[in-house]
């Protein structure tokens, strides 16, 4: 029998079927500051907002962004509540959380993740062509982690975001490329 | 013109055209213990293993794991290239990074991200029903955050993993449900 997915310590192979409808569908970052933040996920990475909450007794705005085609335009509901819901149910979505006032404290930041104490690591976007989405990225000023041939792993980029979070840039078809070709680092 | 869209500081209206196909698609965490972590994400959760990524000579591992439903099982390549572009190219998965040992360093843990120093939060799955979700995970020992009813964000729970990461429980449609009935906290 053909072998769909692999093995690992620890794995259940027959999820409960109670668990069929769960989905996984969002990740939340805390950022300084909204204006810097939905600057670069809008204009830079090309991400819409879907849905703000804000929470003026608790001092805090939530901000739910994400890949939304055009052709997805009409499912989003005008009507706030219904797009409230729909933003729960949306898949692929980041929730940005502003706690108010940070961005204009020039001492506070966001800890990344990547150096200790080390713990969430990035988050991946997946494009078509990974040198043309990084050369753009360079045009655009935005920060590099790597670049998609620095190091051993070649045609795989990271920047960063405004609070310095970790974005991998992937071409999914790279590596079987370059197995297949006998191109790899 | 219906707003489907809501307002924010520094947003970008207009995606520039070649983010068009630019998709979020996954989030990685590091993780302890892989046998912790798998049991946890498919036992309890319901996920499954997609592609399992070993570097011997880094001497760390990658998982990638999500919800995976078994009408796609066709689409799963078998072949292990095709299943990695597959991978990278899936929406909605998590890669857990083992770094070799350090499951049997009893003092090692990875940092939440929700105590100081504070950055990312969590992740988020929607369920259909967030009180059945959150009973069967009372019943099979998962750790919470916060539970349906604690404090006053009704209707909404928060677990942990074998990590300590947090993951936030929703059901997409609670705060509609509760602002429409006048049910809210």
């Amino acid at each position: 029998m053909a072998q769909h997915f692999d093995t690992g310590p620890g794995l259940c192979d027959a999820p409960d079927a109670v668990t069929t409808d769960y989905r996984l569908t969002q990740t939340m970052l805390r950022i300084k500051d909204p204006a810097l933040s939905l600057d670069f996920y809008t204009r830079v990475l090309g991400m819409r907002l879907v849905r703000r909450l804000d929470f003026p007794e608790m001092k805090f705005s939530l901000y739910f962004i994400g890949f939304i085609p055009a052709s997805e335009d009409h499912a989003v509901p005008s009507d706030d509540l219904a797009r409230t819901t729909y933003t729960f149910n949306r898949d692929n979505l980041l929730e940005l959380t502003h706690n108010w006032g940070t961005e204009d404290d020039a001492d506070f930041s966001y800890h990344d993740g990547n150096q200790d104490p080390r713990g969430f690591g990035h988050i991946g976007i997946t494009v078509p062509d990974v040198y043309a989405a990084s050369e753009r990225f360079e045009q655009l000023g935005v920060p590099f982690v790597k670049r998609p041939d620095d190091g051993k792993m070649k045609g795989l980029a990271f920047i960063k975001d405004p609070d310095g979070y970790w974005i991998e840039v992937i071409q999914a078809d790279m590596v079987e490329r370059q197995a297949r070709t006998g191109d790899a680092a």
